[in-house]
């Protein structure tokens, strides 16, 4: 049979390996230094205690006449959603609204499918890749690019953004840092509307969000319900990125042109394509959630997000142009003139630290590296003490 | 934004929320009847001990620093897809060739997405209703259905199907119970090599097969690798329904007409859309497929077994047309000349058991009704004594 058109629109994907090749290549020619790595944004602590009780008490009933269960709704738990509207959006979403997943990046995919490929999309450049990629795979074929960079605070000119029919937005955002404030979002919201588009708001690093000015959810902004989806993830909220948990926010109010429901059409895909999150995993999840879980996950997100005080106040000691880092797990480091795949070179062969370089999230990433905050205290201690160190000798350009 | 078109085609699923309604009607009616469940095909017994155990351990060590993992592989753990390859397919196939995923149901939707809408598929009727909806959903129009009826010995008469890009078949098959020979699967494989189409193979009741001439996968017929993907479950082998974990077996022999690989699309594609199956989970299978968990599982699916035998020597007693229920958890029970809709009804007024009417899995299933042996063993033997008991007084037609 033939190939897949569409898989053919895909570049090979060549960061993730890239970066491997290059630091095996340092690694073979200083095989004596020990590289660090603030690279991919992967959670380093343990599950906090008594979330970690709620897995292995799941575990346990499995084993047992009486808390072994099958087939769960495809739809989640119903504690886990009840919880999800009242803990994270102050029942600004009914539960029902909720559909639990096993994760953002596997729901993306599965709302790809759901839109089609005879649509037109716009995506925040730079921007997480599945957004542009999954698309491909479905066939879309008209994508909008909505440069993010720090001449408009990270936030698209929408005026110079022409109609598509959904509107790829990420805040806190991966790979920027940035934050949208509530006046960016009513814009947003607002331009949604009248062009009859869908946002997928990416919420995935919403409880990094300290400032209580700042939006955590797109439904806080008036009218979002009749133009938002909103896609949560338990990976960097609770530290569930192995153990896979998210979910789906889509409100009764969202409607095609035709007046019918995009939540119905999204149970009836989700009920055919998939079969619900792990059960343990959604146990572990109504845990994250009760009062204790929620004081441990709060101070899981204060740990992560030192790391990035930490890594943000030693860089701007050295007069980085550094964005990001607050509110937010990701730092997003400028060097005017120079190339990300340079810079990227510059620091694992000065600083022995692996990041990312920006131009994998996007043309407009090519002056910038990413450094997660995710990492166990030492680790980014010592990554600071390497900047430091490295600095007072040979300094990196810009 | 308009509908997608795709998700118009999709019939609402009126199935189980009819057999609920009509649960619900004759529960109204008799408050004082418990009703049998033999209709989802849902495990129901605990998951064995060494298995369980490996579950708890998993938890115990993500709330430890040694223990926690973050993201896993997309394509899986190594120890799990070694083990699958060696236990499952006596190294039929390579560990690379296996990719590990969150259950055959999510697996189909990423093949339907692999393969896109410009292509043409033949399905046995009856089936799994997600071979075409998923299809349906991803914009696929030619659908061929290949009938499968006891004249047939439910194989299709390969000579009058058309030929198609992709050929869905499963076997122990959902929901006739019908096992290929291997006589039938040389003749599939040959049949999709002449055609140039691809298998999906679905052997998710595979471990269910008992007698040694039958083919347990695919793989095990000569030039299979060339033209077929397997799909596989932990849900019927270990009980994992609610736990979620299955793989998807794609031989690097296989490709497509321009000679790319089917396998290195499908890998760029799951790591886009999926990010893996959880690692508790993951870990669970890893000790399904040991020593003492291969010893538990076979235990396990003798026990289902023996609730299929207890219903199937039941129903032959009472002169009822059964088929399926051996080397299969099914039983697919034809009542000539009747609906499959007043054949649930009457299964429900008389016995007070709940079952699935044939139709609900394509046209050939009017006259038939499925029964599942997944149940606790009480259930399935007074589900025995009912239909003994009502049989002596009023007799079902047919």
């Amino acid at each position: 049979m033939k190939r897949n058109v569409n898989l053919t629109m895909l570049k090979a994907s060549y960061l993730f390996p890239e970066i491997n090749l290059r630091k095996q290549q340092f690694l073979a020619k200083h095989p004596e230094v020990t590289l660090i790595s603030l690279g991919i944004g992967d959670t380093t602590e343990p599950i906090p205690q008594s979330i970690t009780h709620s897995l292995i008490e799941a575990s346990t009933g499995l084993g047992t006449p009486g808390g072994y269960s099958g087939y769960g709704s495809e739809q989640g738990m119903k504690t886990l959603r009840e919880r999800i509207a009242s803990k994270i959006y102050s029942n600004l979403v009914k539960p029902e609204e909720v559909f639990v997943s096993d994760g953002a990046k596997c729901d993306l995919g599965r709302l790809q499918m759901l839109f089609g490929n005879t649509i037109s999309i716009a995506v925040q450049d730079p921007a997480y890749p599945v957004y542009i990629e999954g698309s491909l795979i479905q066939g879309v074929r008209e994508i909008i690019s909505m440069p993010c960079l720090p001449e408009n605070q990270f936030f698209p000119d929408l005026e110079a953004v022409p109609r598509t029919d959904l509107i790829y937005f990420c805040s806190p955002n991966n790979p920027t840092g940035a934050v949208a404030t509530r006046f960016q979002l009513e814009q947003l919201v607002r331009f949604a509307a009248a062009n009859h588009s869908i946002i997928i708001f990416d919420s995935a690093y919403a409880n990094y969000i300290q400032d209580p000015s700042l939006p955590k959810s797109i439904f806080e902004i008036e009218g979002a319900k009749r133009v938002a989806i909103e896609i949560g993830s338990f990976s960097k909220l609770a530290g569930f990125t192995g153990i896979r948990l998210g979910w789906s926010a889509i409100p009764e109010e969202l409607k095609y042109d035709d007046g019918t429901s995009v939540k119905a059409d999204w149970n009836r895909l989700t009920s055919t394509v998939f079969n619900g999150a792990s059960n343990i995993a959604q146990i572990g999840g109504c845990a994250a959630l009760d009062e204790k879980g929620l004081q441990e996950i709060a101070f899981l997100t204060q740990f992560y997000l030192e790391n990035a005080r930490i890594l943000k106040e030693t860089m701007e000691n050295l007069e980085y142009e550094v964005f990001g880092g607050v509110n937010a797990p990701y730092l997003w480091i400028r060097f005017k003139g120079q190339k990300s795949w340079d810079i990227f070179q510059q620091f694992l062969d000065q600083f022995h630290i692996v990041t990312i370089p920006g131009s994998g999230f996007g043309p407009m990433g090519e002056e910038f590296i990413r450094v997660t905050a995710f990492g166990h205290r030492e680790n980014i201690l010592q990554a600071a003490a390497r900047l430091k160190n490295c600095n007072t000798g040979t300094h990196i350009d810009g």
